[in-house]
């Protein structure tokens, strides 16, 4: 019996939160249970260890992690659990992400993470690959997604209007 | 019932095979059926197109796309499919694949493609992100996954030799 | 015959406006005939199929496509019809444009995009270049951008002047 | 009536030829005159101030320009002729091209550059290109471009083939 | 005889003179005699071919040059005169000046071009190089350049004060 | 009683033994004892998590660190660990080492990493601030320090040669 | 017999202490005294060279550095003293602290920076650094740490806070 | 009276002499006598002293400098004499001279360092820079310069060659 959360939504601090609840945001929107926590990889190492090495049992089905500057909390996780982590890079002060992007997405062979976009947008990405992998043994979840999906499709305008 | 190959690795050109084949021997590690097919999105749009909107129906389950340079076919293939999408960027020539890093994992909400890291890395990465996925619903794969890390741990020596 | 309405000036969203609104004024001014479309290569990609396959047919005999982040809208363009397509890369929020840039520019051999600056100066120039190849032979045209350019350098002061 | 020659290929000296051959090669499979010039920006402003200025009388109809580094020439032609001037921004040894593009590609808002890709990619494209603009009212040349461009199409083999 | 005013100041447009500024405030304030000149490269070739040509004649013993994106200015000035030029970048819209540099400074062996740092901190020192030039034959400015710097490094304080 | 070995010198394989090699040989060449170890945050976490906890029981007084890619070693051992930690970026493949570099060096404020140049140099200057360090109580050692530094001195040439 | 203030944090300008305040209220914080000076590398290179060279007799023991742009004072520090530096690169306005970054990690082999992170995280980082090893041999120091990064963890919450 | 050898090239290392002998050859072919040192800001920090504060008065009237990686030697040299100090950024093993260029050429308002390119080309650029400046009030050295730039026109040849 799987969890009735079935994604952690995991992140490096508090300030973490404005771009990571995006990712919340969206699978609320999908239907889809889903638990919100801080675990800092530099911080709370032990509770990374503790919440990588227990996320399978726990009944989660995917993590997503978001963390910024020298961002390990993606790549840890990866490195304690089997399950499929799949990593936002917070947009950092000085370098704008690009540092939170290379942290993350430069993983050696042998351990992946699924990086997306910096910021926002990679939150929601995040969210909805996760739906999109969750949705592979779950039509109703997958149809969910599709509506989403053509809703999306069809807020598309024709033209540009001009903002007034 | 699910296709026999679950998998398609996807790349633009010829010459992303040095690169994607390490994701298709990776595969074939684990046992997991796969398809490796050459989808140019720029010299084949119509094939892309075909290929994309008919991978569900076609029993794929997981898309590995690999390109380099302006790399567009990740992020149009998960444009026209809600499959996952694991995007490879190839290096490139001039740029050393910055540019596929940058083309292939900054998309826009709505559309996802999950980004593995540049190179032979990421086509390795891409194969064992498709396999959790795979073992979410696959007791026997996710052993084969954990047997494959448990390997890749156990190679690791304690010190570091001196090449002769 | 040709249409009526040359210039196709196509745009991912509709935050894209506030750049692509100075190719539109720009082509306006020069008295060329356009068309402002929203076509979003991630989420409409049908959409753009239909247009850029249809755009020769439809009269148009330049595109000029702006995109920002992960930009495929002018590849995919490009890849679609024998037409020019021109390239504006639209300054995305993290990285300032620079991977909208490398996504637009970076184009393997065989499709071409001629790709302009970042932001509002590369919307101009898209229009400023559609009308260099327009005015190839539209000598009425040629006449009216030779006296845009003679007005933009007989706007250049001597000198610097203080700002109040 | 219109030379018989309405491509000019310039490049900064010698040593873009490796990469601005392929311009030439392409322009020459597609049946389209042209003209291979170095004119070098900096060591000789002359003749480039002469070949600019003169290029329009010349029955040239597009300029390909190629450089490297402090690249200069594409942008200074497009200064001095109203003539659409595509750049090829050459591979540099130290910043492998990056610095030649965003020297090609960051025109201010006024004077148009249409830039295409790093090296041999973009030295084809800008080509291409050409043959775009020149077809536009030149049917048969449009015709040898579709047929080009099918010819590249039907090339891409269904699967990848290992190399021996 | 030389001119009264050794030092030209040039820059591509109206905007680059809240940069350019401080070049000329620093020669005023070593004593130096300039001109402020608007000459763009792009806009103004002919103007730049002009002055260039004609600036050892006017006079001017070493000339400043600033300018923003694909700069060109600095180098073209460079090409056209045997005296001495010194660029400054002006911090880009989008590129924050790393196009403005690179356009400026990468200029291939046979034309130099004396390159400071991006912003107001170059345009300073373009005119305290200059000054450093000039002082060479004149150990009257020579001897206020000493005491310029003198009064700079008296003017640091041992330590810091926090801000009211 | 300190431990006989009081530096660690530690990296995430064996392939950047070829860099980190240079620490050990500096470090023996100033008689420090030293252990070197293949500690992988990714594929040996447990590995890591063991030996950065144990560290101080195991009476190391620093810790030298080495990492490519997304290199999460150095920082992960500074969560676990009061320890000071020296960073080494190894120059990777694709991107030559700023991914190293940036993954290392940007931590979050709280935990620190000291970090060095990519590749050899920082490696042999990681050594060299660990010598330093332990110079701070053991005179004798800070001897060896000054000596080493004197001979370096000692060593620069007063003119280039011409290789021959 | 050491001095009653063991670190000096040193920084290039006024302007650089918005930053480094945070290096030295972190050694407050952790009760270890210091000095803050103003040193500039450009522009009091004498009292640069009085100072480092004094510094160990001075008794101090770390040395904490900020610059920022081209930041040579770091560097310079290391090159005249044997104690060990670490340096801050400021964040610079154009460049955002990427040209302090490399300016001051890339030592060559030799002469040792540890260096932190951009901006104030890495300020206060500098002074953990030194803090550790200062605590080496100070036990009441050493624990004072421990305590501050068990109330840093401590800190960290359980789950993300909506902002009111 | 100046002294017969008016520009001292100097550098950081042996290693800089394949680089910076291009300015040694440029000024021999120019007339122009010279010096070539070394000195290395970080292991002769006294040598540079004494060089830098000595040099007005040693009868040099410009200084070429070249380094490396963190490139402190133009910088420093400049914040210690009011010659005019040209820096030419050796191209660095990892990084290609992108630190060794930000390194020299963003220098703080108050100290300037004229900047050529990264490698070879700046090393002879920084030759010619030399001979602009002493041309000033050289008339026979202008005239050779002038020379010089003529020949370097002539030789570029009308048309690009195949390479045999």
């Amino acid at each position: 019996m799987k969890a009735h959360k079935p994604v952690a939504v995991i992140m490096g601090s508090q300030s973490d939160w404005a771009t990571m609840r995006h990712a919340a945001e969206t699978l609320e929107a999908l239907g889809i249970g889903h638990e919100c926590l801080i675990v800092s990889a530099h911080r709370t190492p032990d509770r990374l260890y503790e919440f990588a090495k227990g996320a399978k049992v726990a009944g989660y089905q995917v993590v997503i992690a978001g963390a910024g500057g020298a961002a390990h909390l993606p790549g840890m996780t990866a490195a304690l659990t089997s399950l499929p982590v799949f990593g936002v890079p917070v947009e950092s002060k000085a370098l704008s992400g690009q540092d939170s992007l290379l942290s993350i997405v430069q993983m050696p062979a042998g351990i992946p993470v699924g990086t997306l976009a910096i910021g926002r947008a990679g939150a929601v990405n995040a969210a909805l690959l996760a739906a999109a992998v969750l949705g592979l043994n779950d039509p109703a979840l997958a149809d969910r997604v599709d509506a989403y999906r053509a809703r999306q499709t069809g807020a598309v305008a024709e033209r540009p209007a001009n903002e007034a």
